[in-house]
């Protein structure tokens, strides 16, 4: 019981320890996001490459993409964006402070990017027509959030 | 139809555009799986201040990020981690090409990492004797693949 309270206890400093040492405000959880929105990118590009002749339609290929879409809608992300985690805290996340705005209403625009990707869910295995009428939606989506909350490039 | 078809395809073009612009080999698939692990870090860190008794036991957020963990274990990352993919091909990942080798059994690794989450689950919001006896096991989990392969520091 003992040894296994000391091995607990050594698991849970390494892991704290790895939460307490980031080295610049707000780091993991930028890198957290950061990451799940690459996830997404990488999904979107297998749709957008279809859409855009680049690559072969392929029913599976795009249904798993869409599928892992909606799969990054269901994660619950609150703790990636705490309040001030935004560029002028922290260089390397490209997020503007309006993202804590009322007006940016982010809510609203995550529900919208929640539906278009339901909406190529429902499409994607169906062909490339359906791929390809689906993805205005999603791009616009993507777009919906990153013109009112991301600083300009 | 016309419009809507443009706006497509400039929606898919930059998408694609920011697939096929990353700068350096398996970039967005090296920073997307980084940033997943990092928010499996964020939540396991919840979990083990608690356990270390830096922060009171929270029995709803213990069970949120023990939820958040399992839906984790949920997301398909295959397309995240493509042979060849380590530390040799780009120094901003840690991983050793031991990981395709049969031996390292990550897959294996993998359903124990998602076999402990499940029993973090199970065990989060009922105590925080629960969370402690929980914790060895999941951060054994995470050092199961690690030791085999993750480049030393």
């Amino acid at each position: 019981m003992k040894r296994m309270l000391v091995a607990t206890t050594v698991a849970a400093m390494a892991l704290a320890g790895s939460v307490m040492g980031q080295d610049a405000p707000f780091a993991m959880q930028i890198k957290a996001r950061q990451g799940i929105m690459e996830y997404r990118a990488l999904n979107i590009g297998v749709l957008g490459a279809m859409a855009k002749g680049e690559t072969p339609y392929d029913a599976a290929a795009a249904q798993k993409a869409a599928d892992n879409l909606v799969m990054t809608t269901m994660i619950d992300m609150s703790m990636l964006w705490p309040e001030g985690s935004d560029h002028s805290a922290n260089p390397a996340s490209t997020a503007d402070a309006k993202l804590w705005t009322a007006e940016a209403d982010v809510a609203g625009k995550d529900a919208a990017f929640a539906a278009a990707a339901k909406a190529m869910q429902a499409a994607a295995g169906g062909g490339l027509d359906g791929v390809k009428a689906a993805m205005g939606d999603l791009g616009g989506a993507c777009g919906g959030c990153h013109k009112v909350a991301r600083i300009p490039k």
